[in-house]
């Protein structure tokens, strides 16, 4: 076992989420500059998606808006309201996968059984076991003003250890790490597919645990490259989510931190506390 | 006129939001003490919901789960994993209601039709307009050790400010004022409903506006104490949100913030950006 | 095994209702006698449902509406249209059980594997298996003009062939039979709960298997009376579905059809033909 | 006005199924020859739909399942069952219209108000105001054994009057119709697409009214041809439902109902009964 199992004790559901302590908060509010804030997050909109070939695309549903006023619906004292319900894919847009979203050989997490992960959701290692993060994020930007890395491209953990070097970053325990692969950009242009995305190989797991990295990030579906080239289907996924605890953040925009030229910032995310949830959209922000 | 409107110019779609920059987001950083973080949402439980009589339960859908290869669905190499969806009432657990969600004679934030907001969504003031938002929080706790207000008890705009002095507080442009009423906790005990809360009066939208709050959260419905003495269904939301473009975040849970003591903290939450949605579930959290 | 497992094949996923052909259509056609269509299904209303406890209330979602217009949608030479969505229970409202709704020791009716009915949906027996069936139907009232059964009563398969036979009636291959308990009578008066329900014995199952009925349906939650006296979760959903490949058609309003004193009439059902689905909403009718 | 207005009172909601009554039930039984049932339904597969490009493809989802039970949940004696929900566009699959589904210049069947339509449902001629349709069902095959009309080929009611007329059929008050145009079978051949289909001209609704018509349906999107040559949006709807009360049945699979060769046939189907619904999913179904 390489991985991080019993590290945190056999009851532990959170995994590499616990590297995150005061430190790490402050580590990341040391390093805001600006104070800008900037949303890594893609628009919710209803009947699309980036992945709407795998999974439903979000609907939109008011339950009460001003078209029903408009046709008459008595107003008490001249004031009206809306409402409305959305239903959505958890992994359709951006989101943080829980460690019970992937496993192998029927364990999860901790050795946590994936037959718990049942209809009525998942008992062990639920996005609402997560909590919400807050850390220093470290950014990675692979595509720079190129074109992005080519489809099913794949990083290296040498190549990643070499980047962030060059980048003159120095990770501390309970890091978060966001790269920038150019998927995004190239799919917004029609350039890319859904069914391939350039990322991380699955080797790179060694080297995120042993920098102690609570969570990685992308601007593609998967953080990993896929397909994989070892004909595994989510290699890093298991390596990193159900080996080490390593959470993974996907889908996300993070064209305008690119353009802020920021290498270190304040990171914060929240999934919703989805009871029995295997992910969660949520909104990540970075204060650079 | 006594609000906002064109303070923040005649297109404005963000309203109070606009007080938050740079200063505001170090001044939340220059409160963290700890460097705790403390999640201020409600679980999101299939079938439950704290105002299910008003609005469907969240109901969570499992897409594909370790049950489905217990029972054989063949496993590429021995690796699984899960999917989900959830279909949720954006205003039926923690969440932020967009300006779009309270019009008045037809009116939204700044002036915009009502008659906009139609079953396609909000065309203005919707949710993905206010983006996320880190400031400064303060903390009022009108409920401490004792069994909290009554239900329907109003705090009026005095009594808000006698608070805010006696916990030594004071308020600058951008700030997020957070009230415990004990409603919450009441509710949980079986000893509340949710038809009648404790909370702000509608006259305390005026010195909120004066005091450049941008946020006011509670542990209850709808911040606003309901039903109102005066008659009128919502008159905090018509006065905060329309009038004065002050966001309303609600179903919070306050408990553990309580018994940290803090009275500033960092405050940070980012809705989903629900293209048109009126209002978004969402996971804030404080840094203490 | 004393059921109807191998009757129409190793391979047959419809059952019972295999038994009606062309002869039961014209003994039911035979059967009319004024005419008249009569609806036996409950109306479907948003936020409501007489087993809400159990499973989650139908959502009636307006996609477009006439308020979208009167607020200002741009009607095109004066046409204007409407659009909904609904999110239903299948086995919420009126509805027929698809036989792979229930199993025993991991078989479902005709020995096929439980297992296959996973996220995907049934493999197996799915309600698309099933086809529209029109046939005869029996109408048997045990409540009359009195308060109906008492919660929980069970009409063993002496009673129910008494009264059978002091109906006037002679089962015949493929034939339908409707029961009318009482139990939705006491429940929208109030009278009675969905934590028990009069209904049949699962020695019946014997019974209708020797009389060679197709379908059995009842003014009730789950056609056989619950709790069980034995202690069995669903005695006669096994012994009917599937040992003998019965169909159960539950949740009837039978009030209309009981005013008609019709002993025997033409029935028509069509489950929706959802691929893969443990049962249908649907909207029987008798032609009496 | 040349409709059918008023012609069942001013608050009549059900249009031309009011000339559906005990004649037409036995007439529909009179043109039973083989006794054979015929299922005119499409099936409901999750995720996909003959336009789901206009409107969300269906959404199946298991709420409990044989795989939970492979997984450990603990069977009591032995049993387990299933469930399931489905989420679906009423008028996504074969489905029938309400009259509340168009209006025109404000107005409904029979002058209702349009702005009645609103976000909790049509307030009037609901879907649920239907009732079940059992009738003599009258067939025009219009493909026959060729390829089909064209896109947007447009059937006028003289073509209409001939082809009854070649078809040796004599309508009777309460008939229903129903056209073979030949696109769905395009369709699945991946020759047609969804932005257009052959059908009815507008003005064949006069001939429809006059001939006594209460129900015409089709093996396409909208049984009227589209885009119409006048450029108005939907113009057989309007003149059809809003102002005969003639129902419309879209969807329909024809196929083997044209194997059978049957002119004339038992019709049934009933919706189900969406309180407030402006058009039901149904599976109808033909004796021949």
């Amino acid at each position: 076992m390489t991985g991080n199992w019993s590290r945190w004790g056999p009851d532990d559901e959170r995994g590499a989420l616990n590297l995150i302590g005061p430190d790490a908060v402050r580590r990341g509010m040391s390093a805001v500059r600006s104070g800008d804030v900037v949303s890594l997050a893609l628009p919710m909109i209803a009947g699309q998606g980036p992945i709407a070939s795998m999974r439903a695309p979000m609907q939109h549903f008011m339950l009460r808006d001003g078209g029903d006023y408009a046709a008459g619906r008595p107003e008490r004292g001249g004031m009206g309201w809306a409402d409305d319900s959305i239903l959505v894919a958890c992994h359709g847009t951006t989101h943080l996968d829980a460690l019970a979203h992937v496993w192998q050989d029927g364990q999860l997490w901790n050795g946590f059984p994936a037959a718990r992960v049942s209809s009525q959701g998942a008992a062990y290692c639920g996005i609402e076991k997560a909590g919400p993060v807050v850390t220093r994020g470290l950014f990675l930007d692979f595509a720079g003003q190129g074109p992005g890395l080519a489809p099913g491209e794949a990083i290296t953990a040498a190549q990643l250890a070499d980047a962030v070097r060059a980048a003159g970053l120095t990770p501390a325990p309970g890091d978060a790490l966001l790269l920038r692969t150019g998927w995004l950009r190239q799919w917004r242009d029609g350039a890319a597919g859904v069914d391939s995305c350039p990322g991380l190989d699955a080797g790179c797991a060694d080297w995120l645990r042993d920098s102690e990295i609570a969570l990685v990030g992308a601007d593609n579906i998967a953080v990993e490259a896929f397909p994989a080239g070892s004909g595994a289907v989510m290699p890093l996924h298991v390596a990193a989510i159900r080996d080490c605890g390593i959470y993974l953040l996907e889908l996300l925009d993070l064209e305008e931190l690119a353009s802020r030229g920021a290498a270190e910032f304040l990171l914060m995310l929240a999934p919703l506390k989805i009871v029995g949830g295997v992910g969660s959209p949520c909104a990540p922000v970075a204060v650079v």
